[in-house]
């Protein structure tokens, strides 16, 4: 089906990506060229007007580009491998607290069955639930203002959760109640000394710990000069995963 | 509920994980400790039995202790990634050839709607469907022990394409063809020299390009002395993904 | 010895480096601070005043900070790693061609009893003697503004080479010849096109084949919140390493 | 001059290497050949035989292949990048202790005028002079079996120092004191725990500080199938440098 007016194209041009909402009077200045809304409708996606490609956006494009941030994001790299990290599938419901925008609970509501989640600044809440709307996303997730200490939530309920806080170590006992037995439960920390805390915190608590980093490098996508790029992203968050022992 | 006779379990050791089918007579032994099968049946799933965690088996447990292996699979790290990175959810409609062991099919089954999966080596096949069968898994896959260039396919007809052969390139066409409009195309390559030479092939067919590597670096869970493992899977595969362009 | 006019000191703020050479009049602002020569002149290296360090300045800060670029340098980390990797002593006559800005010269030149370097471009040239002759590096070093294939050298004359040319293969075999029997030679690559292009010229001229990336990490010095910095210099460039055989 | 009776060889095969003292009755069994001490005496350095290369060992090689390890030794990759962070030359005193199995002892030996080693445990020690003496090493190395603790060493001496040990920040203010003004000091640790304790205790006494780890990328490398190892060696220590403050 052709573009149409209101519709999201991720406008491609030779190393930039944009996100856009192509409304009448639109139009995007890239080196010495310009795209107009009327070049734009009618087309299909996948078209190339003018050195641009108007692209379908995909999740990955919608966070990255699309998404306000009113806090570090966590990123697709880390979000893609920690929803399933979580040995997750459609029959489960995840509990998710601290959601900052809200990118991580996009990526594990296309996986799960339900997400429960929790944030506790009213700020990154109103702007989390703008972003999923904003982009007709997490239709399965029910979110909360609140902080998750205040929550009131049935023991064994949950078959995974993932905690985004910077004092995790504060809630490991309520979230070993909560979660079945043996449930993957998840963490994001940006310094090793919080990894030290939380790691002893979950003595007890939780097995089969696991810490890890994951790294993106990208390279340029030129056939007769292939080279990784000169600059990366170098740390975005140590994670650690444990299943809820008993 | 506790496990039971014939139920799958992940053993969990100090630095090991064992996945096993807990039938009469199992026995693991591991540093100077032995596991009964009388030790096992009736614990819940989480408890700790002589130092051993009796785990619930997730997606990537099966893959990597259970997935019997006729060629390299893709790991987990990189099927996590490629899922969601091809853009699908449960609306989608995804082809995949070079299935080879099938784990990463395993992995886009639980994001996406269907997979249509081809592989043409009757080994491979046979493996593939094999490990699918024990562990329960991949029910909305349909494959076929075929070559995918004798595939008779609708024109736009996937959301989505996973590759991973040799040499992509001879696919390139058929493949162009049998995607949506801007549709996501991923591959995995081993080497430098074949990725220039699929980036070329790439030309006129698929735009927004994007190449990279994805690095897991763990972590020793030692809260007092933290540090990374002294050595790592240093190479998998270069990820290549481009979109349909017309 | 205190801080005289003239002197160059190398000025540490909170997060940045300056190299300075210290003359009437000299001021330096940095956040809310200024800097003047008064400050400076008669201190000690390693004071501390106002929040600036005074350090004295060693090599690598020197090609850092100092060196004016014409071109890409050869960064300290890949330098001190060429230059011990070229199995040079106080004893060994080294070859380099291409020397750029002449940072990995300086390096060189620090090891080796002397080095004998070719660079055909002018500029380039003339800029490597002058940041030499500013520092008062690299006195060891005999440098033609010439390209390597038209100098007149004397065969097994070297104990070891480093090229930085983009077409190094041109040169191979004019390399081997002047070289010493089983010396080292190495060479630095952007892009795997061409370190694929440069393995198979070496093919019957060296052995011992050796490829690799050095890749630098850096981490925020904050003992309560260690962890690695957002950003790293992802690719500076392939090294290749091979010794003559006969 | 040729390869004689007693002279070292590092022997590389297809994907090995081997350093070896070449006696009578010396032979080699690699894959389904066999170098026997008859076929090497007599070669040049760089020769070709039964598809062994006969080549001759450089520092690195000597480390790697030559040196008996009592204990992790520091790698060339960080031993190399040490050297010439300390910023020492011909004209440098430096000042080691934790000299271990005296790997970097030989490099810093390269660099600078003298080096002044101490070592605590007898077992190490014995075994680093055997190291330097079998390869003839480390002629401009004074070392002792005592801990630095209890050296006696003069003030403000030292040009520059590096620290293996497994407490530095017990040896911080001596180590403070014996150096000059603005010298470089550099740590090794294999744990972020020390890295923030050291951290920690550098305060007021080192400033500059820098924290950064050094990764060794390796590729296979062959010309029409570049990739890189599948596995490397992923930790081999954080690096601190800092420079006294006064």
């Amino acid at each position: 089906m052709p573009i149409q007016e209101g519709d999201l194209v991720l406008i491609q041009t030779k190393d930039k990506r944009f996100l856009k909402r192509i409304t009448p009077g639109f139009n995007i200045n890239y080196g010495k060229r310009t795209l107009k809304f009327e070049q734009i409708v009618g087309k299909e996606y996948g078209s190339v007007v003018e050195d641009f490609y108007l692209l379908k956006p995909n999740l990955e494009s919608i966070i990255l580009y699309g998404f306000k941030r009113k806090t570090q994001i966590i990123y697709p790299k880390d979000a893609f491998y920690i929803a399933f990290k979580l040995g997750i599938d459609r029959n489960s419901t995840v509990l998710e607290f601290g959601i900052g925008s809200g990118a991580l609970t996009a990526v594990l509501s296309q996986l799960a069955g339900k997400v429960i989640a929790y944030e506790v600044s009213q700020e990154f809440y109103r702007n989390a639930l703008k972003n999923w709307e904003t982009f007709g996303l997490c239709k399965n997730v029910e979110a909360t203002n609140m902080d998750f200490s205040e929550a009131e939530v049935q023991e064994e309920f949950f078959d995974a959760c993932f905690v985004d806080v910077r004092e995790p170590w504060l809630y490991l006992e309520k979230v070993h109640k909560v979660l079945k037995k043996s449930a993957t439960c998840g963490f994001l920390l940006p310094t090793t000394n919080q990894v030290s805390q939380l790691l002893k915190a979950c003595e007890g608590l939780f097995g089969g710990i696991e810490v890890m980093e994951i790294l993106l490098r990208r390279y340029k996508p030129v056939h007769e000069r292939l080279r990784p790029e000169d600059i990366m992203v170098a740390h975005t968050g140590y994670l650690v995963f444990g299943m809820k022992i008993v």
